[in-house]
């Protein structure tokens, strides 16, 4: 992977920061943050502006370019990344180390007096506008909104907004009809005493309405917002794509309905006017919802005593709480996806062993294709993360032509992947050894291990948060002086985005709301050596209640259970590192595998894979 | 103990609430905090506004008072003794269970539109004020300051402002002078770029000049303010003590000195037009740092472009970790601590299990009586907690005349206590049994010594916050349902405030600073049991450097020495609950209890004591 050359780009980028065409006043520093107008983790092509100025795709990641500097913000799963991908003209900010200094307290180290620093106000969130202005006004400076894109404008062959045809979900998956979310969401406004919602992040436009879409690769959203009153629905989205007859009869855009359940269509552009229209007819003590991430144009078009913003929607909220449909769709999708798992897993060892002939790519493509032959399969749920060796410490990879190593009985193999179903998202990593893994290899994945089944089985009482379970994950890595520089697990959409707020397992305390029973999440410690090799095991549980011998306060207490049934290698565990009860957590779910995912292998006529399983679960006994 | 009646004095409350004697115009709520004008967690009776308006004397609490309604906010451990110590005209408020409204949202449920809430701007701190306005604001009211206190106006028969004699420690205790604390403050002065720096906590001014006192019982801190300018150092201190001779040769009031250690000595009461006069003389980009917890009647004092904020001072972190000198006045101060405790233990097993004569009250004097004998005693660093049976369920029960129970063979006994030495603070809880404590009993006491153990025991990053460990406590309570709502750990002062920032371990994510190194805390998780008993096991602990097996990123390990070396009562432990890992623990916790306490018994002669340690720490065997 050589790295973007981006001088001409930069050069050009600070002229326009210097136009009267574009900018009132020049600015000095000019963000250009990851999002798109909803704040999307994934972005469509049209974008990926930060990837264009700076030839880092990671997904997470700012860049600032001032006259003189340009500089990449970017987590610890994409430092080595972000360092092969971009030139000598940027540096590379590594968040979550000491000595990193913050976007604010970089800006003012490197700005001359009374600057001006500029963003697009559709893509900055409010909360970070404003959080980063207040820190820059302290400081002398000035945050500005510029409305043209300045990227856009120096990038000539931008690829087109997409628009893709829609997929309408029946109540079967969904569990609740679109009316009957508005419904609930109304009753909540009226709780709050709101008199307006403004859907911005797409996985709510499309999980209110029962829809799905395609115009993000990965993630089944479409773009479009939605503001919903007491009385009125209004979409904001584009294209032919309403004109779909299965569209129209979904949403009932034909039919005779009540007044407050006709869905008013509109484009997609007209939201800032629409908003601004709406923000201006407001009384005194009418308030408008809106997510503090939504964008700062957006926030700004209700004037400040009328919003009520807070961290999370009540469908963000909604949304994360599964009900028995979306559970019991989620089980199958596991099903399926282990059904892949298993057959890619016994093709490798076939191919890999003998022959030496499978490289990264086709070792992911494989796994595309087992996942596709499965029902109900719609696409891949991210960039399958197919890392042998040392790329497996580059710990958001993405194998490419020009890094793509060939799978060996010498090296450590790392599979991270997923997949949208209709009737759920997937999400494992699998790490493998297919020759002899060393001591060393062994006693890491150990580690790594305990974690997973310290979260995976950890007893919480109710109300608890993630981020107090994410140390439980950690304890066997720090007790040998070993850490991982990423969260342990994230929220997981239910044939949505396979990251959803707003629960997670994270050191870094974010305003996660509590986890309760229906919520799933994704349990995924792991070890990274740079240069050689990197673990990871990953899970995605569901939170359920738990039996326990008393109950303080009644309080109830939760717990989690796998619903990904993969076996985890027990070639790579040093079985002598495991307590018995942890021991008998692998056995239990190695019996569980072979009993849900043997019977659906057996259903399909999948005996090879089938034998596979068997092999791979044996149980493992422990010397005392 | 029963309820203070309050119903005369919050009729008077209400009639100053809207007196223009007092108040500019009428007050619908008006706002009683815990604190004093230094935001201390300890305050002088003078300062025990709350308490006098309501009856509840716990340290943690705060009062509102509207026209209809009279509210008390406090936390798990106070909720049994508020709800004893008020009258029916309050409501508790249950901070940390999940229907308990925040302050802001309960008083805009109550208050009618528009209306106006008072408090003391000396009282309240100013992040407090801000976040309490914003919210009542957006709702419509305003949050007034009231410069008359308006308890202090219905208060007949308040007592003085204490005004005691100093006590001066040399470098033998501190390890620093206060002159080099001096220019260690203005280095990091230089590094933020301010010219002054406000010194508002009691212990910082304490800390800083090497100097304690005794106008707050239990903490050893005087009132005082300090405003240190890069080349003035004004100390705002009344009465007499300034004359004391030792006190002037400390502070070295009559030397020729180079004038930026001159220190000019001046009212207390004048810190406010002292502060305003600085505020005025400011030029643009001259800063002045203050806590943002100082109170808002200070801040306020410097416009808003001058002030420099943040949660901790440069003292308060540079106090929190203790030099080679105050660590190992900490160990002294443990060790003749333990002594004491070992002869009351002996004492009591001698006058408990016969006679059935000792009641809580003399319990704790006998605690007392014990530590009085050790060299530098100078009190206690709290009130002793000593609790028997039920009242062992009041997490910060004090035992008074009508609740003092007599202790038995039949109830488990609580004791936390701690003391101040000249060279260091203790605070340590033992919980034990005189007689044959019960399978249930025991069960709760092993899970949580295990709890105790897991914090004491773990190794985690240089760089790790102490509410990342807090899970640690709780995990083996959690498995069989059960929890404790307090957090689980505080900083500890050196010969000061037995509660200190910026670091401790709770579940609350409170802006806590990481551990380093020299930091003390304590590790006291327990178990309650309403009407029945309380279960608590704490020691003071040192975070101290570990030794892994590896070293990623070479970022370094730490974990915990004890200093608290008293026995754990063993008979309490269920012992096959235990893992060998922790059983071990247990074991090397114990004799090094013999070896170090034994040795220091024995140089006293307390040779029943001595017998009595050796008998309680007979290590454990675990059938396998």
């Amino acid at each position: 992977m050589s790295p973007k050359i981006t001088t001409e780009l930069l050069k050009q980028l600070r002229q326009v920061m210097k136009s009267p065409k574009y900018v009132q006043e020049p600015v000095q520093a000019y963000i250009v943050p990851s999002g798109d107008a909803h704040q999307s983790e994934y972005i469509a092509p049209c974008d990926c502006r930060r990837a264009f100025i700076s030839g880092f795709d990671g997904s997470a990641g700012t860049a600032i370019v001032t006259e003189q500097h340009a500089a990449m913000w970017t987590d610890g799963r994409y430092f080595l990344q972000a360092a092969h991908q971009m030139d000598n003209n940027w540096t590379l900010m590594k968040m979550g180390l000491k000595d990193t200094p913050t976007q604010e307290d970089w800006l003012v180290s490197v700005l001359p007096e009374g600057s001006k620093v500029g963003v697009d106000p559709f893509i900055i969130p409010a909360d970070q506008w404003k959080r980063m202005s207040k820190a820059l006004r302290s400081a002398g400076h000035n945050l500005v909104p510029v409305k043209e894109n300045l990227i856009d404008t120096i990038w000539t062959d931008c690829p087109q907004r997409p628009c893709k045809p829609l997929i309408t979900l029946d109540p079967s998956y969904t569990g609740v009809s679109w009316r009957d979310k508005i419904v609930a969401l109304r009753s909540k406004m009226a709780e709050r005493k709101v008199l307006w919602f403004v859907v911005t992040a797409l996985d709510e436009v499309a999980w209110l309405f029962n829809l799905r879409g395609s115009d993000v690769e990965y993630n089944p959203v479409f773009f479009a917002y939605a503001v919903i009153g007491m009385n009125t629905i209004r979409l904001f989205i584009d294209g032919d794509r309403m004109m779909d007859p299965a569209v129209r009869e979904h949403l009932q855009l034909d039919s005779t309905l009540e007044p407050e359940f006709k869905i008013q269509v509109m484009p997609y552009g007209s939201i800032l006017s629409e908003l601004q229209a709406v923000g201006a007819g407001l009384s005194p003590k009418e308030k408008v919802w809106l997510s503090d991430k939504a964008s700062y144009a957006l926030t700004e078009a209700i004037p400040k005593a009328y919003r009520y913003l807070t961290p999370y929607t009540p469908i963000c909220i909604a949304k994360a709480v599964k009900n028995a449909s979306e559970t019991e769709g989620m089980r199958r999708a596991h099903i399926k996806d282990a059904v892949a798992l298993c057959e890619l897993f016994n093709w490798l060892e076939k191919e890999v062993v003998p022959k030496g002939t499978v490289t990264e790519i086709i070792a992911a493509d494989k796994a595309e294709e087992f996942r596709s032959q499965q029902k109900d399969f719609v696409e891949l749920s991210f960039a399958t993360i197919s890392s042998t060796g040392p790329n497996g410490a580059i710990i958001h990879y993405k194998p490419v032509p020009e890094t793509n190593r060939t799978l060996s009985v010498n090296e450590i193999y790392l599979l991270d992947s997923g997949a949208q179903y209709k009737d759920g998202t997937t999400d494992v990593t699998r790490t493998m050894h297919f020759g002899i893994p060393s001591a060393y290899e062994k006693e890491c994945f150990t580690y790594v291990l305990k974690g997973h089944i310290a979260v995976s089985a950890a007893i919480f009482p109710n109300g608890t948060k993630g981020h107090l379970l994410d140390s439980f994950a950690r304890s066997a890595l720090w007790d040998c002086g070993l850490d991982y520089l990423h969260g342990t697990g994230h929220g997981v959409g239910s044939f949505l985005n396979v990251h959803e707020g707003p629960c997670g397992i994270s050191y870094k305390t974010f305003a996660d709301e509590p986890l309760e029973a229906g919520m799933i999440v994704s349990d995924e410690p792991g070890y990274y050596e740079d240069g050689s090799f990197g673990v990871r095991i990953e899970n995605v549980v569901l939170v359920i209640p738990a039996e326990t011998k008393y109950n303080f306060k009644n309080r109830g207490s939760l717990t989690f259970e796998p619903l990904t049934l993969v076996p985890i290698q027990t070639k790579m565990i040093d079985v002598n590192l495991l307590t018995q009860k942890e021991c008998n957590w692998v056995n239990d779910y190695h019996q569980k595998c072979r009993e849900v995912i043997g019977a659906e292998l057996e259903r399909q006529g999948r005996h090879e894979a089938l034998r596979w399983l068997i092999q791979e679960t044996e149980p493992l006994i422990r010397v005392q």
